[in-house]
């Protein structure tokens, strides 16, 4: 495959702060960045050489995405692959394609592909009806997580079920759609790693980090995690992106078993909030590298020159953003959401320590 | 004077290489561009959230602008007064300010403000018409550098004067308008000096580099220079940002001679190529610190955590782009440029050293 050359425009699904990131990324390296989005006004859009308004499946706004991109990427795992299946058909490439969506998209997918390839998951049972419910009751000890099988983030789309009477309202209230019993990990801490893979096969790796999350949103990494089983991380993301087919960056959330076992949580398919460290820690960062993984560039290097924190700026965090701003050991970056709201990711900070931890 | 706010609008004057990297800084901060130029489709539109193409002193365009914009900043020293007068009498804020476009924009004004305020600079003489040029050949040595007194950069609208004889024709060569003589300095090496004064009138100064020019075009930066006289050159940088009560960064170029004197051969007043190494040798690079200054934030610190070798990639050097990505010592900066010619910056590749040097 022939590295897209400077010059070249990125086709980026979704307008939100992934976007706005790699849109930046790209164009360090003097690549054009345009986007498509249902939502007007995002954060990406508003450093892309060009944007369209319209839903993911817009047959008008997809034909123009496909003839302007010379690779069409993504921000997040929900775009529709019928989307991707269109642009291409149109002919275009799309990546990280559309196997890692489909198994990403689908929590019941996820687990027993991990399974497949020799990767340790918690318990879990498909939930589909009262019947199936039953089942997952049975198989799964309480308290266990019952999630949508679809969507889903920041800890939306799931309760803790912690008696089986209350089993039923604990669906219903999820939606009572297709569903997930997943069985309580008896994990020492949570770990992610952020890795990626070329377009010509090879790999590159960071350290893991250790996240802390509140309420099902991340609230900081702290990275490279102290004493962490690299090897085994490594081993896990390697599996994961070889047996996926896979290019660009991936997330692998993991947890962290007393044993010093790994299972594997999740993976989102794209560049991820526990690697928004690598901006300041790495001389390649996340975006970055995820742009030289779709342009067909080699992969840059990921040993961190320092040890970072990443702390996320949610809701009204980010109104502190002028005493941030005044603290030299913080590196701000906002991503410019018209509206702050509970809940909301409106930016984060990286606070380096002069070295990488052993 | 109150910090703009994230979501703020930072208006750009041209639409090069500086400008894209201001604007990517920007919008690391939560802040929008926009840029106003008269070349369609440059580097720094296409990373704005919107952009007129006009010329510079366009009445309805410099409306727009100061209406879109909470305060604009320009990306090079030839943007016409004019222009920043219309925009300050519209109610916009413009920073740097007028003061130091006029001193930047005419070399006699330069050199005179340099010496008003105690800094070296080479001997020189304006020169006018023939009588004035004559007067300047009794007061110079030969060999004298003739340059236009206004615009000119990269090594143009400049020549040598060997010999008395030529001066006429020499000067005809440079257009035969207003110009300055210049004695030659007998420096050892080159330096400059990035520095920052905040709108609150602290000052913030990176450690200088050390230049090396071919042609008239800086090739390379090596930085920190080694065993420069910082303090005396921050002194003279604290002097000029003072004097001209300035705000943003600026670029100042220094003539090391060999018994240790700096004389100041010009200043820039805004970001400069110099000032590149600090994209990936610095947390806070030059441009997101010219970002903080004209947006009334606090200056970022400016100690670097490596020491850095800047190249520039002038023409065909970046055709080299490929090799240059598959270099894990290379971090590449690309612009972006449809039309590659001889002699035009095309992008940088900074170089890190683990250390500092001492």
């Amino acid at each position: 495959m022939t590295p897209l050359p400077p010059g070249s425009t990125i086709g980026i699904l979704g307008d939100g702060q992934l976007g706005r990131m790699l849109a930046l990324a790209a164009a360090r390296l003097g690549f054009d960045a345009v986007v498509l989005s249902p939502d007007a006004d995002g954060p990406a859009s508003r450093v892309a050489a060009r944007s369209w308004v319209a839903d993911y499946t817009d047959p008008a706004a997809l034909e123009e995405l496909a003839r302007a991109a010379d690779v069409v990427t993504y921000e997040f795992e929900n775009v529709p692959v019928a989307a991707v299946e269109r642009l291409e058909a149109l002919g275009a490439t799309v990546l990280p394609g559309r196997r890692a969506l489909a198994v990403a998209q689908d929590r019941v997918a996820e687990k027993t592909f991990m399974r497949e390839h020799g990767l340790e998951t918690v318990d879990f049972a498909p939930v589909d009806d009262s019947l199936s419910l039953a089942a997952a009751l049975e198989r799964i000890a309480l308290p266990a997580l019952l999630k949508t099988r679809r969507e889903g983030y920041d800890g939306k789309g799931q309760v803790w079920i912690e008696l089986a009477e209350a089993a039923e309202a604990a669906w219903a209230e999820i939606g009572g759609g297709p569903a997930i019993l997943e069985a309580r990990a008896p994990f020492v801490r949570e770990l992610s790693v952020i890795a990626a893979r070329g377009r010509d096969g090879s790999v590159a790796i960071y350290p893991a980090g250790e996240n802390r999350h509140e309420g099902g949103i991340l609230r900081e990494t702290t990275a490279p995690a102290r004493s962490a089983p690299e090897l085994e991380a490594r081993r896990i993301a390697e599996t994961v992106l070889s047996r996926l087919g896979y290019v660009g960056v991936i997330g692998v959330e993991l947890f962290e078993l007393a044993d010093g076992r790994l299972l594997v949580n999740e993976i989102a398919p794209r560049v991820h909030n526990t690697g928004h460290w690598t901006q300041d820690a790495c001389q390649v960062d996340q975006f970055e590298q995820h742009v030289r993984a779709v342009a067909g560039w080699p992969l840059g290097p990921t040993q961190p020159h320092s040890a970072a924190l990443m702390q996320n700026l949610i809701g009204e965090d980010a109104e502190r953003w002028a005493e941030l701003a005044a603290d030299p050991s913080a590196r701000l970056h906002l991503y410019a959401k018209r509206e702050p709201r509970a809940g909301r990711k409106m930016g984060h900070v990286n606070r380096l320590q002069p070295r990488a931890a052993p």
